[in-house]
């Protein structure tokens, strides 16, 4: 069983899937036969969802159906918010949603809790997407002994969710920059949260549990922590002088040998990451609306420019995605919890789909360690 | 990238590992060079997780010692408890365990939760170990509005979870017996809820996330929860009449196509699972104190013998553990608790060497579904 060993599993196909994939030959994200990019210009991000977790597009009925819903379950149970405040307050703000979404599961009727049929793991998953924004924003706001916030579904889901977060209405262009982060945030073929995802919901266990597995995973520095990661640069390249500062500062770090997080990707490889093209053109949009702006995308370009030569890699979703959400004023705790907040479209689409026809993983191991130890001499047990 | 597609991941090779293999053609469950079922006879459960967590059978100073951290962290905080006391009495033991796990990540030292470092990981575990029972325990104590209870170290790790469980002082082959059950579940090579933590660790997110995802996967019916299923089959086969009822009831079972949980292993296939030997013999001894007991194993025996006969199917860990734990009177909600807080040393123990010597997990699909579709007629983004 050695020799078929891939570290990573990189290569190892591990679902059969019609959520999606990463398209290499076209440089596209095929998402239930759709371009992912294309979804993030032309419709907006509870269209994806409905398409992710219901499978299609909706038509105009379904369309006020799967808002209304959202709306209706925006909201949080006052005894979720009573929870929040009392958790410490050094807990990270992932480390929050992770304890929301788990305890969340407390608040579902246990029938439908335990039911893996897709009716009623659709339920869930809408339910769990729809509280999504408040756990964010409200948990971070419940651990900082701030005042919390009600959802506002006028605004819409990408709306409601700014204002949850800064507490005044939205900038429409913000709305909109934000929108798109939410759908290229949404779906990303076997990323490591959907897989942990997918082998806990292979044991049958319910959609919150393979949720809050996912929501781990994501807030791991080589995951969802990135976009964080790339946002702090960006601060400390502009405190260093901006654009002129910013190849000296990625020469640095690389003589350093530290990682500059947000550039590669291992499917990608030294391919672009569609996502972030997307959203340089984001970014080009917010840098004519404002000098600040243009002051850091100026920076970005040397910084993509550097890593293009030095490297040979270029941004993935996470730079611009870092860059966007910090210049539409979202605090960079939030940026991985947003992330998993989109990600639960994704993640419960596999979910279902995983339960539908399920197979338990259970792979096997390459075993390098001693055989036939004998115990220490006058091995007694001990008394505990 | 269709062909190499096994589903489920049978058969493949997920890591190069020194902590545990299923050796089936010697028919033993090998960790760090020794027999599991060698371990369970001769060792108690701490030494066990000493040899998982640190690498090796403690010494005396280190018996002292790891006996000592295990007493010393097996309180829970305060806040804790409080917060557990708030979650809905519908919660289940095993959700109540993982928000718990989860949010004691709040109570960790910053630092020292982001450190990815064999060290660092050690301690994290070594306290997380020590706080399953009370977390398990007054958890359940707490949702069911019951007075919560103090560990008591002296009583050793068995006997104190035992008389959290019980509120009693418990008998002391009662305590063998679940030392035993202890040592079985400590760790079982790429199990689901072991592997979805270690696709969690991938990403180097810290331990605490890794250990919830475990506990995720450990509640599904086709992993951890199959000992209360067992207890529940032979608590019904005792309604029935006993040994005399058994045979007519798996018939009826299978005749009705349900599945009989407790039998058969992926790995195994057909060969007996070591574990369910051991313990058979544990229900042996139960039985020669007590005709209660008698009378259920007896059936069991039944049992066993008609799946053998008609499926070719032997007994798995769960069947007999779920069974001497109902027999030692232990609540059925928290049999798969009681699982996880033992496997919290397995678990561990593969988070610390994946993260020593990491490569990210992040397998692709096999994408089945449409390509190239046009948007439907007339499609208008949703108003949310």
């Amino acid at each position: 069983m050695t020799e078929g060993f891939s570290p990573g599993l990189e290569n190892v196909v591990a679902a059969r899937t019609t959520v999606s994939a990463l398209d290499l030959e076209r440089e596209r994200i095929t998402v239930r036969g759709y371009d992912l990019i294309e979804l993030a210009r032309t419709v907006h991000f509870p269209d994806v969802a409905h398409l992710l977790i219901r499978g299609h597009l909706p038509n105009l009925t379904e369309q006020a159906s799967f808002c209304g819903a959202l709306g209706t379950h925006s909201g949080l149970p006052e005894g979720v918010i009573d929870i929040l405040r009392r958790l410490p307050r050094e807990t990270s703000a992932m480390d929050t949603l992770r304890t929301g979404l788990s305890l969340l599961a407390g608040w579902e009727d246990p029938h439908v809790l335990a039911d893996p049929s897709p009716e009623a793991n659709e339920a869930k998953a809408i339910r769990l997407l729809a509280r999504g924004p408040s756990l964010t924003a409200n948990g971070w706001r419940a651990i900082h002994a701030q005042p919390t916030l009600e959802p506002n579904p006028g605004l819409g889901f990408a709306g409601s969710f700014l204002w949850l977060i800064q507490g005044r209405a939205p900038d429409p262009e913000a709305v909109s920059t934000f929108d798109r982060v939410l759908t290229c945030y949404a779906e990303h073929e076997m990323a490591a949260s959907t897989f942990a995802a997918r082998v806990v919901a292979s044991t049958m266990a319910d959609l919150y549990g393979a949720v809050v597995a996912a929501c781990a995973a994501l807030k791991g520095p080589l995951h969802g922590g990135a976009n964080e990661a790339a946002a702090r640069m960006f601060a400390e390249i502009r405190m260093r002088g901006g654009a002129a500062a910013a190849e000296a500062y990625v020469m640095e770090e690389l003589w350093q040998g530290h990682r500059i997080m947000g550039f590669g990707h291992r499917v990608y490889m030294r391919r672009p990451d569609p996502r972030a093209v997307l959203m340089k053109e984001e970014l080009d949009a917010l840098a004519e609306r404002d000098p600040e702006a243009r002051a850091h995308v100026d920076a970005y370009e040397v910084v993509a420019a550097t890593m293009e030569r030095e490297k040979g890699l270029y941004p993935n979703a996470d730079l611009p995605i870092g860059l966007a959400l910090m210049l539409i004023g979202v605090p960079v705790e939030l940026f991985t919890p947003i992330f998993m907040c989109a990600r639960i479209a994704g993640v419960a689409a596999h979910v279902i789909e995983q339960q539908a026809d399920n197979r338990l993983y259970r792979p096997r191991v390459h075993y390098v360690g001693p055989e036939d130890l004998p115990p220490p001499d006058g091995f007694a047990p001990s008394a505990c």
